[in-house]
């Protein structure tokens, strides 16, 4: 009998034919002229006469579930907000739902919540609804989260409209994430902290200047994985100069002894576009310190990254397949 | 330490002062002009221009997960259409969250999914957007699957509406699904199926006859909780008589054998509601067979359901407080 396995959810390509099978046996996808599951973007689109409305969900695993920078509760919101924010729809409202462990403890559970409560001040987003869960001992582990969340569509941006000729710009420095879990997880002393954060403010500021093509924002499957996705859903080549992609010192080094590859590893509040090359300039302005053009889109071969090492050389630059190193989430 | 018990998550009294305290650790609970998790209804409401957006999440969780009349696919798509529609809310667009244990069988998988699909296409609601998870065996019991929806209201209706001389209706039969569900678990013959089914149709009848004051679905806590939590929200005293509250004999038998009260047991497809005396007959008509009016609305005392028994007495019919039967849930 064929059976579910870790690698099915690990972000990977693997874990895109396994949702693909999942999606091929829902028949009714989107609303009438909205954009739904067929596109496995970040959130579906919901027309309503003259406004668009952006809906999307994420169930929340981490392990350990208090790590620097941030906890699962934080993790939920901001995770949430960025599946909207990168469809360029303001995030409006969220729902929450805990499935929580017989026996979990209050302390941790207030933590938790106080952590989602100031998350969703942060970005001025309400909690307008929820749905807590206890479930008996052994068949949760701790805790899981669920955030659904609605925004409205300020301008639509979608992971299929990289153009030949556009530059790829990235947020920020990429894989803290995965790694500050991980080396807490294996005890190292490090200031390494998860990016976990909202970027609204940043796809707001970088609509207003205008000639955004597509986004996302890399999360489990690291950049590498982000990268691959928008290629192949935009039908062109990317071309990515290896130097340019910001990671910091902290992150390389505990990549390096871990055996784990920066680029392959989870961020939690870093997006990567496609814009038009003109525009790019002044979009690299308004997103701060830390952003970086990082490559450019080329036509051919289709659906692949190419990366210029910092050795001199080309090689593709493959999405992760399966699992690449202990789970974190 | 203080630590999170089942009876936290039963349907309950218990469960409702959970709420309360992780409610109270959220500022921000409602949209400019909405309501939101201060009301603690079945959906949050977003003000959008002169539209009415109902938002809501249910994280589902099972045992068994195929039971007589359904099985963890159809619970998610109609558990979470109905929370809208008992809004006044017309159901638009789900999204679907898996949580999968490591190891699950895919044949399990697809016959969730198909399931899931059916229900879809029977309430006509698409599923716009989807996330999953694989997570490590033990670290989830089989499957756990979010389902969140947003719908445009209608009519708002709300748990806080019922008014002294109001007729108290329900949809049908109570208990079936967690009379069903523990007779499958303890291996007894019988036809009793779960009442697992969308209410949206026989709502939006109720609404174009008028008159409709409160509306809530019974779900874990049974009918017991249903009314006891809108009498409180709407500080009234419901008056019900035992004799007119529908409960098949199949259902009524398996409860005297395992010692369960149907009223107290869970509900998947039904419907309580408060409704002008002057539209009480009409209302009952378009409900269809199977409804049936129970009670009736005083002013005292407050937040209290009062039973009139088919032997004669009257006593209050409390909502559970705890677990009362073996979990199916």
């Amino acid at each position: 009998m064929k059976r579910v396995k870790l690698s099915h959810g690990a972000g990977g390509e693997l874990m895109q034919e396994f949702i693909q099978q999942i999606v091929s046996r829902i028949e009714l996808k989107r609303t009438l002229e909205g954009s739904g599951l067929d596109k496995l973007e970040d959130s579906g689109i919901i027309n309503l006469g003259d406004k668009k409305i952006a809906f999307t969900t994420d169930s929340y695993t981490v392990n350990p579930i208090f790590f620097p920078g941030g906890d699962i509760g934080k993790l939920s919101v901001f995770g949430t907000v960025n599946d909207l924010a990168v469809m360029g729809a303001k995030p409006l409202a969220l729902t929450l739902s805990y499935i929580i462990e017989e026996g979990f403890s209050f302390e941790h559970l207030e933590r938790i919540t106080s952590s989602v409560n100031e998350a969703s001040k942060r970005v001025k987003v309400p909690i307008i609804s929820g749905d807590t869960k206890v479930v008996e001992k052994g068949k949760v582990d701790k805790i899981i989260i669920n955030t659904s969340g609605v925004g409205m569509v300020y301008k639509l941006i979608t992971n299929y409209g990289a153009r030949p000729g556009d530059k790829i710009i990235v947020s920020g420095p990429v894989g803290n994430h995965g790694l500050a879990l991980l080396a807490k997880r294996f005890g190292f002393e490090t200031r390494l902290k998860s990016d976990c954060a909202p970027v609204w403010d940043i796809v707001d500021a970088m609509i207003k200047v205008g000639g955004v093509h597509a986004m996302k924002d890399p999360t489990r499957g690291g950049l590498a994985a982000c990268l691959n996705e928008l290629a192949q859903k935009s039908r062109v080549c990317f071309l990515v100069n290896e130097e340019k992609i910001p990671v910091e010192r902290e992150a390389r080094s505990i990549g390096e002894i871990l055996g784990i590859d920066p680029l392959q590893t989870a961020c939690e509040g870093r997006i990567v576009a496609c814009v038009d090359a003109s525009h790019s300039k002044s979009i690299l302005e308004v997103m701060g310190t830390g952003a970086s053009i990082i490559g450019e889109v080329k036509s051919r071969p289709k659906g692949r990254v190419i990366l210029q090492t910092i050795v001199g050389g080309k090689r593709f630059l493959e999405a992760p397949v399966g699992e690449l190193h202990p789970r974190i989430c």
